[in-house]
Parts: structure tokens; C-alpha cells; sequence
């Protein structure tokens, strides 16, 4: 004891050396707000909870599916309260973790038996996420995402956040919530943009890492779009391209983050598409929505490779065709601008400590990356990206 | 392949499950601001480092030392940008950890390799800490804490938080800085007050888990007091004393947190003091400092040991007269009002997820776990500390 003491009296460092475990769940869930199904109600690990939970729904969720969900509560006896929040990027601000935190302690949330439910879209998930990973330094929640968006990206990750200084995600967490519950139906009541956006992702992941995927976007681009991902046509009914690409998306976004889930490692092929979009995104708030920013930069970041040599012209043209079968738009002003582009390469090097770290196809499906790219190289994608343009929209740009 | 697709087609659960490795180091360091020692200006590792760096100092540093620091980083030619904040619990908030934000925005801090630096109290560490945790998701930074409590307590565990809604720490994230920084020079300069209230938390480890470390406290109380742990006296320089306090409470908790870094196990010996105080401390905000009042929940649980036999009336008087020796008043009026005191523990048993885990003294220097508190025995210890204040706050406290 008194050797011991003493040779802990001589000691100038200390080093404090742990590993931390992490786990959490994605359940394929249909019909989540059917009053028999339990699910929704159950705790991380399937238990039944006791005390009073927060349900935490976006606007949209809310008018479609208020009686829904408090009539799912009432019906099952689970003790809830309610808190609303208004979706839209320009509504991820730091005010909105405040108001979920300000609730939770309303009502007494404990430290893990009573995980709030956050039932809503993109915004919702990501301040959800980032609220409940502050109160009390950390809290489970149940995360049910509702757009395609959400239940393809996000809403399976690990990571929150708001925008912040006019950045996008410039706070935030990794704080995955233990059960996340991926309810299809959800999509069929999605406005059609938020289809098409929600497709931006699942083309993302196509392009760098799954040919596979690539090729339902190919073949069923404008059926999924216009069934709502639902397979709701004789056709669909038959290879099911609408649960193939949620899946297969799901997948491929699982597979990346599994070791990489802290981002230790900034080299990531799920940044593809999320190199220049980000500041272009936050300057076009509201009018481009993040899948639509993904794919501009997916496309963008095409050329880039193109003219690398590392994609042939004839699967550039597939990339364009794909997007536009998806219902988006290849091209857009901001994507010309070389100068902007510039900018928006500038800090997201910062965000990737100093290494532009940039994701580029290397044929259809698969991706490698690169840390020289130059000026020139952005102006001469940025060309091709005006060339690409509607015939009005280059006269508006040229104006 | 096709048939590894189609078995992902129809899984319906993805499990994503990993690890993440944490170590941190806290290195004790003498002198820091002498610009002939590297230590301040090098990367946890040990490099150094490129970029401009953000030094955040609490008002009370800037007082004594703004000319030291600005003159190391200028001697050492390391870029350096400045930003200094209020300390004080009441300044321990949400809007300080956005203007922290703003500014590592401002100056365009990397990812890691341009990681901030904090010198400053408690409230400073919890405010920066959490700052550079949601900053682009979490960076790295160099903690220097420079009073007694944070270079003992706060300052080595990898909490970080702000008061929200008049909840201590409601809000904040488990993120330890890579390097932490200790030099005791800095206590030399500190108001004897905040030295006290250092002690405080000492008292509170010695009391639950190091006997050794109550000796010390029990023989050179008045003189840990006196000196500032400087340790200059005759007598000092042979025990040193100051010394010893620090190394020995930092290995106290060192050892406490390396297996429980997160709280997965929410019995925890060091919440100690930390059952009643934390509601208390925020009614009493800024009459009580944190050290004061983690001072006072240790007597008032060492009554409620004494009340269930696991303490002797004898050592007691000695927990009294040690908290006496450092200079802590070993009661307050807040710590005789039983209704107080018990919402106070409501709020803790959210805290500790439904349970009371309340952490009591099993003789002195070692600890035991009670969950069956009752509020008869909050009112018997209550009363116990009514009798231990000076006659004139029981009058006042009577009226």
C-alpha cells in the first residue's frame, strides 16, 4: 500500500486508456403507428417502458398523422407528451435543441429508462439527435425517420447537428440512438420533390460502391419516383425496386460507417457528393434540397472524373441520364460558378483537417480519391456543368 | 455477389457494432508560461503544430497573466488568435459555447491539426470542452486548467456542460481533450477562497476511497490553505503536502474514471457530495462555490452514515474538523431545509435513471451504496446540521 502510494506521489502523467462500445439497431418496421403493433412503444431491446415519454414530431408528420400516433399511445397506454417542431433546413438551429432539452427537463426525462421518440424527416432527426445526446450528456432515443432522405442517410447514422454561422452541421454530435425503426409506408405520403431528393442519396452510394443499385436506379428511376418507392405496380410488384433501394442503400451506408463510425479516418466515399454541395446548399436555402445538392455535386464531381480520365464519356452520359430519370437536375447555376466552387472546396479541406480528401468515381460503382485537384480542373468542370444547363437558365446565368 | 445481394434484400435488421478508443493523457508541467518551455505550444503527441491556434482565457487569467501569454506565444512565433470569457457558474451557459464557436469559425479551425487551447477555472473547461466537442463534430484541444478544482476534479474527467433551465450541467457531452496540462504555479495566484473550495473536492475523494489522502488533509489542512499548495514553508518542503494533494487526487480519479468513463455504470463513489449539492448550488448561485457546496453534501451524508452505524460519532467529528481545517464551513441553512434537500435528491434519482445510488461513507476512506434513503432520515441529518451552524445563522435561519 505505502510503495504504492508513494511511487503514485513520483508520477508526472497520467494516462487515462478506455474503449467505449457502441451498438444500435436498424428494423425494417411496416405499419409502425397500427395500434397492435407493439413496436413503436417498446424500449431499445424490445422492454416495455414505464414513465412518461416525449414524442417528438415535425409539421408534416404532424398533419398527416397526428390522430395516428396519440391515437397508437392512448390505445396502448403508453404515459406521452407531445412536442412539435417546424421541418426545414432553415429550422436546424441551436434554438430547436434548446426547446427539445427545455421539454425533456419539463417533464422529467431520466437518463435512459424513458427515450423520447423523434417521428419526422431529416431536420427533425438531426436536433432530435443532437438534443437528446446533450441532456444529460446523453440520452437513447427511438428514431423513426419519414422521408426517403432520412431513413436512407441520416436516419441511419451516427451523426446530428444544426447549421450554424451560416455553415451547414457546424455543430453537432456522433451519438447514434440505439434503435432506429424504418417504416416504408411513410414514403407513400411524401411530397414527390422529397422522393426525388431522397433519390439523390441512393445515387450516391450507386455510383461509388454499387453498380447493383445503379442499375434499378437505371431501369426503375421514374417508376419508384412515381410510386413513392411503394412497388405498388404490376410491374414493381415483381423485383420490388423500391425495397430493393431502400435496402440496398441502408446496406451500403452500414457498411461504410461500421468502421469508420467516428470518422478517425477522413478519407470517406460516402463524402462523394458532399464536397461542394454543402456551402452551395446553405447559400440556396430554401430553395435546393440536400438530395438535390448531392446529386449536383455527384454529377459535378463526374466530370471531374471524366476528365481525369477515370470515367468514359459514355457512363458520364449514363450518370446524367440516371439523374435526370430520378426526376433531378443535373446541372444549376451555383455549379458553374468556379469561384463559389472554390470556396465551398476551401472549407471543406478544413473540415477534412487540411486534405481535400475528394471522392471521385473510378468507373461506374466504384470510387478513389484525390488530393491534387486544381483550379483549372474546377473551371473546366464548372463549364461543363453550365453547358448542361436549360437554354434559359445558361441566358439567366450569362445575364 | 447476386446471391449475397439478395441476401441483403430480404434482411430486414442491420446491427452496426464497434468500438471507440479513447485515451487521454494529464501531464503535470511546471512553469508553462516560461517561454523557454515547449510544453504549452506542442500537439498532444508532442509535434508542433501549423495553423492559427484559438487561446481561450477566462477573465480572472487575462488579469494576472495576459502578458506571459501573449509574450509565449509571440517568443515561440506560434500564430495565435485570442478570445477571453467571463468566469463564474453564472456564465456557464449555451450562448458561451456558440461565441466559442463562432470564433474557432471565425479563424477556420481544422479538423485536429490546429486544435485550441483553454486556460482557465472549471467554468471555463466545462464551456470550451463542450464548445470544441460540437464544433464540426468535435475537434481536439489542450486543456490547462488553473484553479485547485479543475486541476483536480473537473479538469481531468472528461465531463464537459452547461446550466440550462437552473439545472447544474444539464446540458454537455463526454469528450476528453487529448492533453491535459497541470501546473500548480498557477494556484499560487489564486484567491484563497476559490483555494478552499478546490479543497473541497479532495476532501470528498479522500473521504470515500483514500485514507492516506485524509491524513494529509487532517495534519496540514491549515497549511495546504495557507501556502497555496505551494508547499514553501520549512515544514512543507519535507511532506510537501500540496504536492501530494494533487497527485494523489488526480490518481483518485484517474483510477475511478478509467473503467467508467461514460457512466454505463451509474454507481458511482465519486458522485460523493454530489447527491444534494447540484440543485443547491444553482438556488445559491453565486453565494456558493462548487467546492463549498460539494463540502457541505459531504457532511450532511457523513450524518446520514453516522445515522445508519456505518460511521462512528468519533470520525464524525473528525470529517468536521478536517472540513473545518480546510477552511469550509461545515454547514449551511440550505443543508437544514429537509424539503429542499429532497427534491434535491428527486432530481439526482432522474439523474442516476430511477435509482438513488446514493454513494455513503463506510467508515473514512472507503464507501458503500444505499438505494432505501428515507425523507425521516433526511430530516434527522437536517437537524444535525441545524446544530452545527454558528448561533447567529441559526437565529437567521430560524426567523
Amino acid at each position: 500500500m505505502t510503495t504504492n502510494k508513494l511511487k503514485k506521489r513520483h508520477r508526472a502523467k497520467w494516462v487515462v486508456k478506455t474503449r467505449q462500445e457502441v451498438s444500435y439497431e436498424i428494423i425494417e418496421a411496416m405499419n409502425l403507428l397500427d395500434p397492435k403493433n407493439p413496436t413503436l412503444g417498446r424500449l431499445p431491446g424490445g422492454r416495455k417502458s414505464n414513465g412518461t415519454r416525449l414524442v417528438i414530431l415535425d409539421h408534416s408528420i404532424e398533419a398527416l398523422y397526428d390522430d395516428q400516433v396519440r391515437s397508437y399511445f392512448d390505445v396502448n397506454r403508453i404515459p406521452v407528451e407531445y412536442l412539435s417542431l417546424t421541418a426545414g433546413d432553415e429550422h436546424k438551429t441551436l434554438d430547436q435543441v434548446e426547446l427539445i432539452a427545455h421539454r425533456l427537463n419539463e417533464i422529467g426525462t431520466y437518463r435512459a429508462g424513458t427515450p423520447p421518440i423523434g417521428i419526422g424527416g431529416g431536420v427533425l432527426q438531426d436536433v432530435v439527435g443532437m438534443a437528446v445526446s446533450l441532456y444529460r450528456r446523453g440520452i437513447p432515443y427511438i428514431r423513426v425517420p419519414t422521408t426517403l432522405l432520412a431513413q436512407i442517410d441520416g436516419g441511419v447514422a451516427a451523426k446530428n447537428g444544426v447549421n450554424h454561422g451560416g455553415f451547414r452541421n457546424r455543430l453537432g454530435t456522433f451519438a447514434p440512438p440505439p434503435r432506429t425503426l424504418i417504416d416504408r409506408t411513410f414514403i407513400a405520403s411524401l411530397p414527390p420533390r422529397q422522393v426525388r431528393s431522397g433519390l439523390g442519396e441512393a445515387l450516391k452510394l450507386a455510383l461509388i460502391k454499387d453498380p447493383f443499385l445503379f442499375g434499378i436506379l437505371e431501369r426503375h428511376g421514374d417508376r419508384l419516383v412515381a410510386e413513392h418507392l411503394q412497388d405498388t405496380s404490376e410491374e414493381s410488384r415483381q423485383v420490388q425496386p423500391g425495397l430493393v433501394v431502400i435496402k440496398q442503400a441502408i446496406s451500403g451506408m452500414v457498411e461504410e460507417l461500421q468502421d469508420n463510425l467516428w470518422e478517425t479516418d477522413l478519407r470517406r466515399i460516402v463524402d462523394y457528393g458532399h464536397t461542394f454541395s454543402p456551402m452551395i446548399e446553405m447559400q440556396a436555402l430554401p430553395y435546393l434540397l440536400h438530395g438535390e445538392a448531392v446529386a449536383l455535386d455527384c454529377v459535378f464531381s463526374a466530370f471531374l472524373a471524366m476528365n481525369r480520365g477515370l470515367l468514359s464519356p459514355c457512363d458520364l452520359d449514363r450518370v446524367i441520364a440516371v439523374t435526370r430519370g430520378i426526376g433531378l437536375a443535373p446541372s444549376h447555376p451555383m455549379f458553374c460558378d468556379a469561384e463559389l466552387l472554390s470556396v465551398a472546396l476551401a472549407d471543406t479541406v478544413r473540415h477534412r483537417d487540411g486534405h481535400q480528401n475528394l471522392t471521385l468515381m473510378n468507373g461506374i460503382g466504384s470510387a478513389t480519391f484525390v488530393n491534387d485537384l486544381t483550379y483549372p480542373e474546377i473551371g473546366k468542370a464548372a463549364a461543363q456543368m453550365f453547358d448542361l444547363l436549360d437554354a434559359d437558365e445558361r441566358v439567366r446565368t450569362t445575364d
